[in-house]
Parts: structure tokens; C-alpha cells; sequence
């Protein structure tokens, strides 16, 4: 009887790879950002299956965690972008989906005011994190940069 | 047979009129939010009904808008920050939604490395909204601001 | 034409008239509690519309809170405790929530480990709240106190 | 053709492996609680994949539980706090939920009163369960102990 | 302009005004039971909204709860018995449903040994409760009666 | 590479093999529970992975039924009561899930009339199921007896 | 204050309106079916609001069931199909659904094998319903009768 | 170590085989119910999975099919009739859905007229699938053919 | 006491009025694009709800509608463009959400070959829908036209 | 003991290995519908597993795709066309959603103005992608061109 193929690695199970290696090299997000010559939260979320990488951007990431082919490969096959990509009940992630919850009607209200009918892209779009120093406690601030897109009126 | 009394108008309630008057009026979020003191984004989110609103505050924003009484009394009742507070299909929030959906994995990993085990506040947390002029389009950026929060190790 | 007799008022529709009433009056809970001869957070849930009032409680609470008739009338129906008594979604409530999530499993594991195999009662059950002052912040102290319920072995 | 590399352990496959040794080995949530140096709840919640582990704890609970490298390993691995860490429909569990069902709008409003706007937190917590004696049957008293978070005015 | 017609009061409303004149007039299930001519059991679930009532019957409960005959006539509508007769989230109603969650593989088995391929029936069926005193605390004894159905081979 | 330890069988997993066992030898439930020294509802729930089995009992059914050691060692693990334990849609559970639905109300309504304020308890509970002959077609006669829990006031 | 138009009457609230006239005046859906001049199956789910009714067929079901203009204008309104138009959850159409769930992949199957790749219309469709006698008790016998529509290759 | 044994195959995974097999051999339901001894439409219902098979029957199959002998032992087990049964998103069974959403309250309505208060049975049911040539394209005729079963009246 | 001013009509209120309105007086979609200088797509599109009306767009419409003045005001809210803007289980609806279902993973795959990574834009986009004469049954032919949006690397 | 057989490959399953060994060697959906002798469109939708493949045709695409003969069997399989087949939340597919929640409702009015009452059939469909140039960006342009089937009136 023949073997049936074993479909390859997905892009979810190559980032769980990255992850264990990443963490016994000891390896930061941003010494792996240098490599692949890119910020870091584009980096992060390249690896972590959300960004398309090409093959050298693959072999480079390989190289730097010591992948197998096989995680190479996976690592260059489409991005997981959907609601398998992120556990949203998990308390980090909840906490934004509630920040969109309470303060999505005024980010909708100030967005009409000031730029017309249209929407933020999430496509044309960049993220960027920073920690501030604060004596009450440090603050995360997390900025969300979208091109507006009207909506067309044919 | 008496009456029965009717439960007083909501804060959601209070919302639609508030909108309704801004419009007939002529009023912009800058304007009401220059008359309450605040920074837009903040006076916006509590007359749409996601702040508590002193009976001060209330009164302010009762004599901008001409309000009743009784929109007036609405508007000091505790915020309303749940689900209610947003249509999350509605095609502008559902791109805030698909960020997080897309980045949260890649918001925990950095946090975690640069912070430690915590979560970004929801509630020790300001919003920033700007437009920056883009020769391709211009920008809408977002400023979530949030205190970092420790897990407690007990 | 006859008229449709309209249902009466609900215990829902009661606790919102109350929460009114007790704003307008400016009582608090603990004045409230007073009256009804409970502790504040039973007396709370009471008038919220989580606990039976007997008729003479109902009556006290519509004289202390001058309530009409028919609203005396709806705090004696049965308490409403099922998903509509609250907003999940609701940031505050939320949280208790996920302090379920996060320890359920500890909480089970160490019930099983003390007690045997069994559940924590929530009906045989008492609230207590407490604020406790501590210089980095005061803290709300919430007990949950259940009398534990063995399954039946027959 | 390569083999392609399996994902490792994950920490909820983690803690099914520390339970299983714990009762062949005969061990109680005390005794491991001791080894660690924290309370039972936090170390119990811990093994069983909701706190953060040092290398150092997980190899302590690693010598006593008499686990594989690989169990060590995904012990350090970051905390499972989502949904996925608990089973809501468990009868235990759900008389949990059910308080927060019962008697959340009791908790919000008490909080609300005596606090002001804001949240307990579910991150600046402490869990303490206690045994308490009773001739009616013994009760299972669970404190939950967080620091109130007011909401930010900016 | 003419005025639209209202639709008639419905079954749930009707079982909503029996409830609060029940109440009114001090009167017991038995008492209504009684007049109907059926048990207890039957006759509440009746005039509860969830079994068919003869206009006979409908007006036998009118004057015993000294109804309207708009009330009456919506008595007689057909039975309203999907899930907006129930709020399952009611403590005392999840618990049955927990019953049935803990213990319906268990049915299933023993039905499927002592009877073969088949059902039980929740047409053919008949329910009683009976309180039976025990010194440790009385006890609610729900009865089941359905018919049993095979599994038609043809 | 050192291989990674399976997770152990869970009580699920068990159940499955106590059925196959079960069938390949031809035994029925009764002689099993026989064996158990309990009602035949109880044994089967426990065999089921719905009740606490000890060592003794799991060595008891692992004699009658030939199983390996991991599967009686599986079978002193937990219960699992959770919505994992029953599959809802399933015909025959469906109908015990429609009787809840149809006269869950009813239930409640002479529960709180009968005994107060209160829930029938799914924990101090005892099942019976009895086959009753019928000219018409037998009946299954299922009975739920569980304990009234006041709900305490404080 | 100028007054708000409120929307008119829509499908299925002159759904009910037909029921409680159908009711008063004693009327069967033959008799309505006749005057309509299509079979009762047709007839009844026109009326009930999921057919498209002419401004004729319209009329003369007022004239039948004498009913107000407004009505008459809310029954030429568009159908409504959706699952908005029936209760899932009653028991009767429960089973219809359980048929569904225990045949659909038989039909799926038998289709296949007899027609070829593709469905059974849904919209090129008649529904008939007979009483057929049966000395077990009498039978319902539902023919759905729909077009084979076959997968378009291109 | 001991190794921990594989719960059997499946209803589900042996209808997989089945079809597998069926297909191999060029083999029809026809000529498979032939072998059966009963009409195909439940020949190939048993065999998917939905109805109770005897050993004989299993076996017959078996031969029939060249199955091996876990799988004839998978298809003695209990039928699997809930909804992993099939895929109500399929098209072709998503329409059979809509019928019953579509015509659900027709159904009702004519059972009711017809037949008094009460459900068609679901278990007492026999199904048939008929090709009816058209030269408008030929037609699928499905009869669902269930036994009245009134509500008892107790 | 004060009357509590009512929240205005909104947009989908608005949309009932619109389509009544045009019955009545027996205009076309083209009819009204023409007096709104739009296609008829997106014309209607905008009276439904889901597009920015201007103020003198609405009162042309409101002209030709013959409109109360309090629906043109309802016209120049904000669009609905959330899942309350339709009933995705309405048959024809339905089956456009089938094609998404059907074709979602080939529209991706051709777009991600042809244009690289990113998304068709629903904000950037205009609907064309045609009758196409065939001879087997006309066709409608629904053109989707969106811009594509690489995914911004940075 | 036996070793239970292993369910075949499914569609899902052979449509990840067609995109593997498509991505190795290089190929286009042009050269590989060029082969099948069908439009790219009915070419990749056959692959990914929503068409039905002749024997032939999985042939043709075995050679072309250098695929083991257990994944030409699988990919003679009957379609995958239900939920399985799509993830809904990625933001490509998504967005397809979207525009059917935006213009679901206009399509609808606009396909019973001009064909009647009926829908567009989702079976008797042919899909059509195509580059648009535009100076502005390109655009991608969806054509879903379905046969319209007016409902049955009998």
C-alpha cells in the first residue's frame, strides 16, 4: 500500500518553530528585525505567520534560527491572516478588541468629521510600538497608521 | 389605573439625540469639545455615551446642544462600554477589529519581550486620533496609549 | 375596541426606575441597605432585581425611594438572575469574567484536592465586597463564599 | 524526504503531563506549592499553564514531578489564559460564571459607588481559597483581591 | 389616515398577565389546576403559554382570573414551545439543562440496552413533580414519562 | 532527539474503550454495575466519565472488562461533565433537552410555589430510569430527584 | 413638532393579523386556498408571508378575511424567506430540521449517484402535504418536490 | 512502557471506508441495498452512519464491499445522528434547510389544521427519493413520510 | 412632567418609508437614478441605506417621494453598512454569500497571482448588475469592481 | 491485532498538496487550466477542491503536478462546498463578504424589479476575475454571472 502524502508544515506551525528556536538562541525580536533589514513589529508579525516573505527573507530567518528546509518552505507559503491567526480571548488581545469596542464609535465619528465617508485601511497600513517611560508606571503606545479611503461615489 | 412609569431615556438614547442636535446646529467635535475642556477624542467618546460626564459637564453640553432636561439627566448616567456601545460590522470598526486580529499576536510578543508578563490598560488609556497629510492619500493615525500592567506574582 | 392590557412593568424595567430614583434622591446603597435590614451587597442585588423582596421590603424600598405603585408592585415578582440581568460585555463585569477563565481550572483543582469531588454553591452563597486601602492603589476585595456541595454518590 | 519537525509540547499538553505525575506520585498542590515558593493558588495556576514560569521554577517542579526535559521546557513556554485554558460548561466552573452573572451588576454598582469609574483588575490580583468549617457543611470562601483601575480623564 | 392595525396580544404575553393577576387574587396553582380539570402539572404549563387550551378552558381561566377577553382569546392561541418559552440561563432551568448535559450519554445507553434503537418521547409524555421530605432537606422528584419509539426499518 | 511523552488517555478516550470491551463481551450494564456494587444509572455515568471512580472501582470494571492498565488508570481520572460529556444534537438527548425547554418554566413556577425561592440541585441529585409496559407502546419513565437548595439570604 | 411617519405594517405582522381574523371568522385554509385559486400549500404560505401575492390576490383575501386597507397593502409587500419567518426551535419544525440532519447526506448521496454534481431547487419547488390513514396511527407525508439543477461547467 | 490503546474506528470513519471502497469496486446503492435486503434510501443511510446495523448486516456488507474487519465491528456501533452527521453548509443540504425555513410555518399550520396539535415523527419515519423526468429539466421528489403523533393530554 | 424627546427615525426606518413611497406611486430604480444623476446601482443603494446622501440628493428624493421633511433629515444620517443593513439568511441573499463561500479561496488565489498580496477593496468599488438575454433563462450578471491594495511593506 | 485502515486523502487534504507542488515546480493557473482545457477560474476552483474532476482530468493534473496516485484518487472526490471550503475571516475573502452585507439589499431590489421574484442561481453560475489597468491602480474586476430562476408558483 502506498503512503498516503502528509500535506507540509503550515505557516502556524513554522511560527511555533520560530518561537521555540527563537527562544533557545536566545535571540531578540530585534536583532532578527536587523537581519531581515525591516522594523521590528513588521518582522515580529512576518515570522509569526501574518506577512508574505520571500525566499530570501526565508533563507535569511533560517539561517539565524537554524531551521529545517521543511520551515523554510512553510515560511514562504501565504500569510494566516484570519481569526486562526490570534486567540482573541486571551487577555493582552482582549484588551485592544475592548479598546475598539468602547472607542470605535468615536474613532467612526472623528474619521466622518474629518476626512468624509471612507474607512482606515488595515491593508495600506503600518504599526508601530513603543514603551514610554513614565514615573507612574511605563506606558505602550501603539500606533496604528492607516492611508483613509473614501468610499467611491460612481 | 395608574400609570406605569416609564424607565428614563438611556445614554445611548441620549447619543442619537446629541447627534441629531450637532447636526441641525451646525456644531463640530472640536467646538463641543473646546466648550467641555477636553481633548476631542475624550469629549467625544463621553457625549457618545463611553465617559461618565459630570452634572457640570452635562449642563455644558445641555446648553451647546439645547437639550431637554431630561437628555440632560441621561447624559449623567453611567457610560455604556459594552457590546451595545458599537456595531462591530459596520465596515470602518471592522478594520480596527481586523488590526488587532491581524497584529494582536505580534502586540503580545513585543510587549511581552520589552515589558515582561502584562497587559497594555484599556483603562489607564488615552486616544489620539490625527490626519497627516500623504501625497498618496492621507493618513489616519491612531494613538492607543495605554499603561503597561504587571501580572502579579504573589 | 377593547384595549390590549399591557404586561406590567418587569423586575428589569423596576431596578432601572429604582437607579433613577436613588440618583435623584441622592441615597446610597449603604442608606438603602439600612432601611431593608440586609448588607449593602445583598440589599443591592435585591432592589437590582436579583433576590426576592418580600412585599413589606418592596414597600419599604418604595417609601424611602418614593416609588409609584406598580413599580412597589414589579420588585415582588421573582428576581431575574439569567444573562439578561447583566452585560458580559461590560468592561468591569468583563474582568470577573476572566478572573473565571484565567483560575477556573485552579479553583476546581484545589476544591477537588480539599474537598473531594463536588461544586462551590452559588445559591447557598453570599457576596461580600471590601475596599482595602494600600498605598500603590486601594484594592476591591471581593469574597465569594459557597458552602461546597458534594456530588451524590447512590 | 526530511522529516518535518513536529511543534513541541505546548503548556496546556504541560500540565496534563504534571497532573498525570502528580497523583503517581502521590503529591499534593501544597506540597508542590512549598518547592516553589509561592502561594498554592499562584503555583497551582501556574503548573497548570497561567503564570509564567522562570527556567528555574520549572526546573524545581521538573526534579519533583520527575518530568521529561521536554515537559521543563514547555513549562517556560508563555501562559495559556484564553478560553482555551478552562472548560466554562464544567458544573464547578460554571457556578462561577454564574455568580459573575448573578450578582456583576451588584459588583459594578458597589464598585461604582465606593471607587468611582473604573474596574477591579484582573492583572493586579491575588486569588486566596479557603476551607471554612461549618456544621451546615463546610463552605469553600474565594477571595478575589484586585486593585482598583480608575478610568483615565485626559 | 387609518390607523394600523395592532397585532393581538400573544400567548407569552397572556401567560405574563396570568402570572401578575395569579398573584393579585392570591390564587395557587392547585386552586387553577382544579378548575381545569387537569393536574397541576399540565395546567400551569397551560396557562403558561405551552400546552393547547379549548376556548372552554380559556374562559374557565378567565373567570377564575377574572381576565380580559382579549387575554382570554390570546389563551387560546396555539402553544408557543421553542426556546422563547424558557430563558435557559435561569439558575433553576440550567440546572435541568446540566442534568441532561451530565447525564444524557447515560440515558442514551440504558435506553438503547433496555428498549433498543429508538426515543423517548417528548409528545407522548407526561411530567410530574412531587416534593418528598427528607430530614437532610426535602427533595424535588421530577418525573419523565415518555413513550418509547423505535427507529422505524423499512 | 529526545521523544516527546503523550499526554496520557483521557476519560473520554477510556469510555470509548470500556464500550468496545463491553461489546466484544457481550455484557450489560446491569452485570457491570453489579460488579460496582452501585445502581446501574451510577455505573454507567461513572464507566461513562461522568462519575469519580476509586482505584478499587477502576481495577473492578478493568478485571470484568480485560482492559489495560493505562485505560484503569485513565478511569480514576476526573469526570468530565462539561458539554464535551454529551453530544445535544443527538435525537434522543435532543428530546430531553426539549422537555427542559417546554417546561423548564413550568418547573420553576411550582418549584418557587411549592418550596420558595430556590433550585433543585443537579449535584445532591439521583437519576432512575425504569421501563414501564404499556398496551399502547412501553414507556421509559426517567427520574430526577435532586435536593431543594434555598437560596440563602444573608 | 411635525409627527414621524412610522413605517407601515410589514409581512409578518400582517401574518398575524390574518391568523387572529382567520381564527375569528372560522375559516380553513382550504376555504382561503379556494378563493385564491392555488393549493392550500401555496395559499397558506403565501398568507403566512413567504409567497409574492398579486394586488388581486391581495384583495380578495381582504374581502375573505375582512381586513383592514393597510393590512391589504402590507400583504403585496415583498416575502420574507429568511430565517426570520419561521421558529427553528418548536418542536414540529425541529424534527423537519432533524430530518434534514439525519437524511442530508443519504439525499446528498443518492443525488449524486442519480443525477449527477449538483442540488435539488429550493425555488423551482412545490411543497404537497396529505393525510394518509393508517391503522398505527395516521401519517403525515411531505413531498418536497424540486428541480434538479446540475453544477455548470464552463 | 505500556502502549496506551487507540479507541476503534469510528461510524463516521468507517462510512469514509465505505465510500472509498464503494468506488473502488464501481459498486451502486442500488446493488448494495439489494445485498441489504432493504430499500436503497435506507441501505445507504445505514451505511453513512444514521441507522443501527446487525452483525449479519455489518458482515454482508463486508463481504460485499471487501472490508476489513475493524471496519465491519465500526459499523455495528450506535448510529451517528447529530449534526457531525453532515455539513448543513453543503449547498445541496443547505437547501433541503431552506425548505424547512421557508415552508416550516406552512407545515405547521396544515398539521395543525389538519391533524390537531402534535409533530410528525422523525423516528416513525420512512424516506423516499424519486427521479421524475420533466422536460423542463427532470426533478427530485423526496417524501418525507412521518406518523401524526399528538400532544398528550394528561 | 417633561416628555422625553424621542430619538429621531434613522436610516434603515428611513429606507421602509422610501420603499412604501415608491410603491404607492409606482416608480422605478431608474427613475429615481435619474433624478439623482447615479446609476441605478448605486441610486438605490443609497435610498436603502448605504451610501452618503447629500442634503439637496435627499430632498430631490425626498421631491420626488413626496417625503415628509423628517425622512429627508433620516436620508442624511450616516450610511448602515453593517450586518442590521441586511438579512444574510434571505434566500437570494444567500446564495451571493454561497458564491463568496464557493469561489472565496479561487478569487484568492487568481488575485494573489496576478496582482501579489492584498485585497479587492469593498471601499473603492463600484456594483454593476445586468440582464443578460439567454435563451436557456435570462441571466443576471453581478460585476464586482474593486481596486486592489497591495499590503504595504515597511 | 489488525490494523484499523486509515481513511483516504480527502479533498481539503489533496488541494494542499496540489498548492505545494504547484509552488515547486513553478506553475501558473493558466498553464495548469490550459491542460485541463477550462478557464483558469473553473480550473483552480476544480484543484483547490469545489469542482468535480473526471478521472481524466485528475490524471492530467497528477502528470502535470507530479502527484502520487492516492492524491489523484482523492481529487476525484466529490466537492468541498461548504463552510470547510473558505476561511471567512481572512481579510481577502472578508471583504467578498462585505460587499454582499453593503449591496445585498440593492441587489435584491434591483433583481425583482427587473426579473421578478426569484433569485440568482448560485449552481448555474460562471465566475470571471480579470486585471483591469487604471492609472490610479489597478483593479480587479468580479463577474458572477448566474442564471435567474423565478420561484414556483403552483
Amino acid at each position: 500500500m502506498s503512503v498516503t502524502p502528509v500535506p507540509p508544515l503550515d505557516r502556524l506551525g513554522a511560527a511555533r518553530v520560530v518561537l521555540a528556536r527563537k527562544k533557545k538562541l536566545g535571540l531578540t525580536w530585534d536583532k532578527i528585525a536587523e537581519a531581515l533589514g525591516h522594523p521590528v513589529e513588521w518582522s515580529t508579525s512576518a515570522l509569526l505567520g501574518q506577512q508574505t516573505l520571500t525566499r530570501e527573507q526565508a533563507e535569511t530567518a533560517g539561517s539565524l534560527l537554524d531551521l529545517d528546509p521543511d520551515v523554510v518552505d512553510a515560511l514562504t507559503l501565504p500569510p494566516v491572516r484570519g481569526a486562526a491567526a490570534v486567540d482573541l480571548t486571551d487577555p493582552l488581545v482582549y484588551r485592544l478588541s475592548e479598546m475598539v469596542q468602547v472607542y470605535g464609535t468615536t474613532i467612526s465619528e472623528l474619521v466622518r468629521e474629518e476626512f468624509g465617508d471612507g474607512i482606515v485601511s488595515a491593508i495600506d497600513f503600518e504599526l508601530d510600538l513603543q514603551r514610554v517611560p513614565d514615573p507612574k508606571g511605563d506606558r505602550a503606545v501603539i500606533t496604528l497608521n492607516g492611508k483613509f479611503l473614501p468610499y467611491r461615489v460612481w
